[in-house]
């Protein structure tokens, strides 16, 4: 297989690193002059849930980090039941990569883990894109019992990457229709692909979002010390995450710049693949102290 | 003087245009491929008030075409009380010049005064670029009075320029310095320049926002129908128009991106016109029906 071929999430194989922490799968491909970006998870998600239309593209440009948590796919351990520990899941990689600083793509529940990785460790992170995500303290974060999540969670017609679909778009024809070209891209890697989540996964997720939107001090004030270059990036639509959250994200963080996209929801990133690499990696390319890019 | 040096607003003539409804003042200069993109101007603004680090490098592009609504600087008539009497000047002007359909950059009275014209008239635009506006029935549009503003407003050392600097950028020295290089900008031009705006534009145009934030019908419908691409510009800090209106346009426009600038005001096109020209010629040079760029 050549190195060409090779820098995409459907054919890049799985690799292990072993640290005191345990054990990690992770993916690692791609080049360029940028510094690697580090992909940090959504909810329940493997290695096998980051859409090559996504990562691929960046990888022109950088070499991409592809993060399997702790209790998630081939990675050992349990899933830690807040953010924090699963912060501390990731340095843990990172340091044991021999990386002292990168960029940072994370998407929902990663964003949030990406948050407080800088928060822990201001030099972690030179950049960061923050997408479909929220604040510590921010509210309608994952509330899968609400009628607009739970009428496809619970039926029982829908099955696996069909839930996806459905959570992760608009219930537009067009949204919908994007959303069944992402899910035809996930299913283009055939071989060493992850375990799927069992419910102990989920279970100690949702803990952890239950943990993180919890106001404590002063709402919003730790947004205030990241001085980093952030990209907010959502849906307008969004079920899963409102997009209030990225509001307030662009508001309170002092460098941030803000993009929203229409008719999309949770996965707007999947759905609008080609602007959104194109943002991102314009912004990853800038050497500017500020964001706008 | 040459072509190349007449396409900047610091040396394109003021022209005039004879309708039915009265003479226009406006500048017209630039070429390119792109269809001319007609520019709307803020309250109390003339022709001088556009920064040349805006529509220059637009102009590089496509034709710009700067208009200077009845009742402002060497335009005949009187400043309209209302949104659609203002949008009626648009057409007739837009008419005048035999242009049947063009892009448009709205920013703040001018965004709505976009809105009002592609609502009267939907085939008037192919994309919109409203920056820093509010859609009908929005709320916290101009309220001079608020402290706020009403510092520096009635702060009696601030005159003309000074007053602009403090309340289109946000009150920090970043924001300021920024703020002081538009102001420097704007004095580039130094002959054939209009009339400043007297005490009975502004008591007009406040009374056009008085209507324009009147809630009629179901809050933000008119924006569903408005089916053309539409980028939408903010700063997060802006006293004059709240960001939160930009959210309403996005959230309810069907076909919009949102991008909104940190530690800025109302000037964020301004402050950042390196990103903001970057993003906008982007946005203008796709023929995607969809927003996104």
């Amino acid at each position: 297989m050549s190195n060409v071929k090779a820098a995409s999430n459907i054919s890049s194989p799985t690799q292990f690193l072993e640290t005191k922490k345990g054990k990690y799968a992770y993916r690692r491909f791609g080049n360029g002059p940028g510094l690697p970006l580090l992909f940090l998870q959504h909810f329940t998600g493997t290695l096998d849930n980051w859409d090559p239309a996504v990562t691929d593209p960046l990888a022109t440009g950088r070499e991409v980090i592809l993060f399997e948590s702790a209790g998630l796919g081939r990675s050992s351990g349990k899933v830690p039941e807040t953010v924090a520990g699963m912060a501390e899941h990731a340095l843990a990689f990172l340091d044991g990569l021999g990386l002292k600083t990168c960029d940072v793509l994370g998407f929902s529940l990663g964003g949030m883990v990406a948050q407080q990785m800088i928060v822990d460790r201001p030099s972690i992170f030179r950049r960061l894109i923050l997408v479909a995500t929220a604040p510590r303290g921010g509210d309608d974060i994952m509330h899968l019992e609400k009628p607009s999540l739970a009428k496809y969670l619970q039926d029982p017609k829908l099955q696996g990457y069909a839930v996806l679909q459905k959570i992760f778009f608009a219930p537009t024809p067009s949204s919908q229709s994007a959303g069944e070209a992402f899910i035809g891209r996930l299913l283009r890697r055939k071989d060493d692909r992850e375990p799927v989540s069992g419910p102990e996964v989920a279970q100690a997720q949702m803990a952890a979002f239950r943990e993180w939107d919890r106001i404590t001090g002063e709402r919003f004030a730790v947004l205030k010390g990241i001085r980093q270059p952030t990209l907010v990036v959502n849906g307008v639509h969004d079920e899963m995450i409102a997009v209030r959250n990225s509001y307030w994200l662009s508001e309170s963080l002092p460098n941030a710049v803000l993009l929203t996209y229409p008719d999309s929801g949770h996965g707007s990133l999947f759905q609008f693949h080609e602007s959104f690499t194109r943002h991102a990696a314009a912004f990853l390319s800038s050497d500017s102290p500020f964001a706008p890019y």
